[in-house]
């Protein structure tokens, strides 16, 4: 089963997105594959999935229980891909409403400098029973290491060093950094990152499974599923590889002059997902002065707010509707006698139904509007397909960055600002 | 005072935003500014906040008074200009966790059609007590009146009609329109919409001051800040008016070629301002093909994303970094005997000291890497100030709109995806 092979397509007019033009792509396109395959550095996110994790993914599901069991609150302090994975994850699959009673609450630390923040959390978890699950390569950034600073403080003063030492657990280097010392000292428990997964590839190891699978979800389907992408997926041909082929058509539009590429959505838990696809992309492509300006929006919502935009507004960006076709749970019109809105001739018809046709309608308005649109449809929204999905990303943003000749696996930009508040710091 | 008038600057490298190049727009604002003085339609935002309200503002304050009492959760039923504003000023102003034990919560609906979450929705309030405030002009948008129409019969379920007719507030038109309708025949409570106020300039009126109030935020400072705005901003010459030199400095990049204006917060409760921006400037500039792409991040947070891409990638954007000197509250870095994170050095230092900071940095790095950067900053996050913001962004918009010779205040391609999704629904 491919689950993306039907329904990756184009709807397009009055551009040049045509298949006999991606076709050209062909011969790059497998020379790309077999340089990914043999890159030296970084590339152990593509048959990581591929490979036998029983005994490490046991360990992530005890530990997960224990936490379930004995906490109400699980902290993660990490910032960029330490979090953004995670957080996408369970934003997707955990309710909207009253997330903080249904089981663990995962609360993020340590991505931002905001004092309030912290102050009020710290106030928040004062009657709560806590885990603290810190996830750093290094442990020398500082947002995350003086949220860890702070987080290590309240642990100890609520449990006491030896209790704390059980309530926090770490996500870290094998062997070196500044929080792997800190933890071989404190005698934390650890989890590994591996040394050839770069941050905003990590999301399927523990530095995203552990918080995932504390919220109960099951990390099992999630890998199962990104064991089926890293398997189709690892197709050389350009026909039969939607990752390839979608990697190709953003291309394309970009070389034409296009500067945006619009990720959208139409059902709202989707939108922390589209964060770390923000990172996974902008981090990848955005160098030596290239790549496309990975934005996102979730409609109907932002219909009604960057709507007109992309419309009408400056022809600069083509759309990437994801949809699922299948969600978690609906809601059905209800009839009124009264029918004083006129909307009657729906009732019986569901909203997922109606959010449905409305994707359908804002394609078709976009593109007669000239935007490019690239449509990607799942079957469902579940572990499993977002496992697909997030290997298929991934996938294709490597061999996106190697089009555009670019490193896909560092972030030289990212040092600037911290250079930058160091000084500033007087360190 | 100006608030702004020593606090809007620039930080730029090989950009051609002198002071200069802003005075040669002297003439063309000035003219700008009484063509929007004189403009007949949907302006009646421009000296709303300099009239008297008194009595609307004390009805506004009663009946939220009376939500507070009587209920744990307020239903807020719009999309777009409907809540947008109403919701970036309740997450800048109240705390980050647990809003629902903190007085009323605030929750949206009917601005997306994804069927879990209003039945998740639903399921979420079983136990609670709801009042319901439904806002639209036309009451035709079928988001918002589908939601409606779930909500009216579960409250009509949960209390009867007749207490349910209590516990439903209506936003909407003086005179005409299907929610009108509805409201007269029940006997709904209800607040005008202005005629000569658009939905993305309404924030100020009731549509969005009475969710507001009803979470116990200081409305009269709110309309204080936008009073001494509209006053302050209210000069013609370009020199003087810091939202016209905003606007003028934002026209002159985008002439340069620039396609993105990232608007960057330091503060993780502005998100959803940022979502008002994006409205504000996406819907009123973008249309006949023109307009910069309105798109946000959240620092630090995403310098460890879309950092990257902005320090080093396609040389696109320009940034707009929104700074409050002042926050609520503050946590300080504690001292740690240990030291093995190396971090006592910071100690005694504050989180929003180290984040002020990291904003100089960030606009430090961004502007070595050339990318332009527009500072706007404010004495403090409290209502006065937002209220002040709030209505330097609506008039800045306006003339930017008009920089760009269209008409600020419609919204055409809004229409079509509507027009598309009805003839799908088969109507």
């Amino acid at each position: 089963m491919k689950l993306l092979s039907k329904s990756i397509h184009t709807t397009h007019l009055n551009c040049t997105l045509s298949e006999e033009h991606i076709k050209r792509y062909e011969h790059v396109i497998s020379a790309l594959h077999y340089k990914l395959e043999q890159a030296s550095e970084l590339t152990g996110w593509l048959h990581y999935p591929q490979q036998n994790h029983d005994a490490l993914l046991t360990q992530i599901e005890q530990v997960s229980a224990e936490i379930r069991q004995e906490a109400d609150v699980l902290i993660v302090v990490g910032v960029g891909g330490s979090f953004l994975g995670a957080r996408a994850i369970l934003d997707a699959l955990t309710p909207y409403f009253g997330r903080q009673m249904q089981g663990i609450e995962v609360i993020y630390v340590g991505q931002n400098m905001s004092g309030a923040y912290i102050n009020q959390l710290l106030k928040y978890i004062v009657d709560k029973r806590v885990y603290v699950n810190v996830i750093s390569k290094s442990g020398g950034t500082m947002e995350p290491a003086l949220a860890f600073r702070a987080m290590r403080q309240y642990m100890e003063g609520k449990y006491g060093e030896q209790e704390a030492a059980r309530r926090i657990i770490v996500t870290t280097d094998a062997e070196k950094g500044i929080l792997k010392g800190i933890a071989d000292k404190a005698g934390y428990r650890q989890f590994v990152i591996p040394d050839d997964i770069g941050g905003r590839f990590s999301v399927l190891t523990p530095v995203g499974l552990l918080p995932v699978a504390a919220a109960d979800i099951d990390i099992r389907a999630l890998m199962a599923g990104a064991k089926q992408a890293a398997e189709e997926l690892d197709e050389p041909s350009l026909e039969h590889n939607d990752a390839y082929k979608y990697a190709v058509m953003r291309h394309i539009l970009y070389k034409e002059g296009y500067k945006i590429e619009l990720l959208a959505s139409f059902e709202p838990s989707l939108n922390k997902f589209h964060e770390w696809w923000k990172q996974l992309f902008g981090e990848s492509e955005g160098k030596d002065k290239k790549g496309l300006y990975p934005s996102t929006v979730n409609f109907s919502t932002d219909l009604h707010s960057i709507g007109q935009f992309i419309q009408d507004g400056s022809p600069i960006l083509f759309e990437t509707l994801l949809h699922f076709q299948s969600i978690q749970s609906d809601f059905t019109v209800n009839n009124d006698l009264r029918d004083e809105d006129g909307l009657n001739y729906l009732a019986g018809r569901t909203f997922n139904e109606i959010n449905a046709l409305s994707k359908q309608g804002t394609a078709l308005a976009h593109a007669e509007g000239g935007v490019p649109v690239i449509q990607l449809e799942l079957p469902k929204l579940d572990a499993f397909h977002l496992g697909y999905l997030i290997y298929f990303f991934m996938k294709a943003c490597a061999i996106s960055a190697y089009l555009l000749d670019v490193n896909p696996f560092d972030q030289p930009g990212v040092e600037a600002y911290k250079k930058k508040m160091l000084e500033l710091l007087d360190k």
